[in-house]
């Protein structure tokens, strides 16, 4: 997906927010800033969002000598994530399938991300988290279920730290023999790396492979041959959350992506409301 | 006041916004955005946000080549205060002075910006006025009441077009021989000029002058020399809206500040929480 007008000002935003987390030095804050003007006034619009992010994350890392900026938080929402899987894993609801269940908390997974920059607290994020069980899904759960199904190889990319605990609900719902999870190669924002799929319990489920690169997302080009390889031999390939989204959107491979929609940008480009849990079959 | 960096965002969001309105040319509005964001990395941030926004907005006209991008909008907010104006102007409350009445009228109009860009419909914008009628009001209120009683020469500093209509039913609780009123001397977004001070009966009241000015905002070293010495002469200075608190907060003058406080920043500035209207008198 290009990069919208809209999408310029919601980078400046979390650029300025990655660099705080980064930092307390205000130098460097002003720093920082002042080149992701300069590198978004730049910017070939015709990129992902996340192509512009992966630039400015590695400035970042840079500029403030710190490698992993984000591990205390991803280690908090992994924390969190497992205290709300022990409580959330038996709710499943009479009416709904292992799989519809093991989805739904994969995709509101993602509250534990949202809830951090909206400030939530844990009670909040576990009530949001119930709610996601019970609104509508748009896109077809029976889809992704054959899909599912039909798969031999298939490849599961995650998202964020934290929600990578409920994507592990999910891999257990799959055929362990035929799924290969990718984590990012490097630490960029909270994204997962291989740290959180061994926190997850990941590791010990299916081979996990990281995709050597460290955009917020699947930037193919920006990947390792082993992974695209991967890639390319897949014959379904999940992919979660909005940067695997914005990345991959265009791409012409057999992809389920597992969303929540977080911006209007992404609304209009799917065609459905903020919010919204998201499942988009392509090809 | 200084330019945060949180400001930031918010400005390359409101430029977007001001270019669109201004043409629905894609190309103009993605060579503005690249402009405001250089123009926004090399800003010198001991300078007020409207500083940048004064030479963004000239820009945008100079591109577009329109010079009042936003006249049918301050138009159609002019006739809403209107409407507005007759159904609460005789809702004051038995227990509450007509000066304060006017206060808050004039405060809250700004409702009616902040309605156009949060969605607001007419009838949402009527109960959010009636409601501003009753909510707290942070500052003295009895203080205000006698830097107005006090004041031989008050200036009063209108904010956007709409709440002008507002701003005259307060003018209309002091002396007219006493206050002068001043409007920006060019258009920029939607701030009142001439032509709604006109509207809005200011005229037929008290005298109008211009700031000479295109800032929206009053900054003095950008405004013409009569209206500077007019600010110098007034022993109390009235100033609406947070353009005007953001480029004379730090100004040595007798100003009493009447807002309601849009964004964290102010917020923080002053020590109040976002949303509250404010009356800070200073000096």
């Amino acid at each position: 997906m290009r990069t919208y007008l809209d999408c310029i000002p919601c980078f400046i935003r979390q650029s300025l927010d990655s660099v705080r987390a980064a930092t307390a030095d205000a130098a460097l804050h002003e720093q920082i800033m002042r080149e992701v003007l300069q590198i978004a006034g730049r910017m070939d619009f015709s990129q992902s969002p996340p192509s512009m992010a992966q630039v400015v994350h590695r400035r970042i890392r840079q500029l403030t000598g710190i490698e992993d900026p984000f591990r205390a938080v991803k280690d908090r929402q992994n924390q969190l994530a497992v205290e709300l899987g022990r409580v959330l894993g038996d709710r499943r609801p009479a009416s709904m399938g292992a799989l519809e269940f093991a989805v739904r908390l994969a995709i509101a997974g993602n509250i534990i991300d949202l809830g951090a920059k909206s400030g939530l607290d844990e009670a909040g994020i576990h009530t949001a988290m119930l709610a996601a069980l019970e609104e509508p899904l748009a896109g077809s759960m029976d889809r992704l279920a054959r899909a599912i199904q039909d798969a031999r190889r298939l490849l599961y990319l995650t998202d964020n730290a934290g929600e990578i605990v409920f994507d592990r609900l999910l891999i257990e719902q799959m055929p362990p023999d035929r799924v290969t999870v990718a984590v990012r190669g490097t630490p960029v924002i909270n994204d997962a790396t291989r740290e959180d799929a061994e926190f997850a319990g990941m590791t010990d489920l299916v081979p996990v492979i990281d995709n050597g690169s460290d955009a917020p997302g699947t930037i193919l080009a920006s990947c390792s041959q082993e992974f695209r390889q991967c890639f390319q031999r897949a014959d379904l390939i999940i992919a979660k959350g909005q940067g695997n989204y914005e990345t991959l959107c265009d791409e012409p491979a057999p992809i389920c992506f597992l969303l929540r929609v977080k911006c209007p940008v992404i609304a209009r480009d799917l065609g459905c409301d903020v919010d919204r849990m998201v499942i988009r079959c392509v090809a």
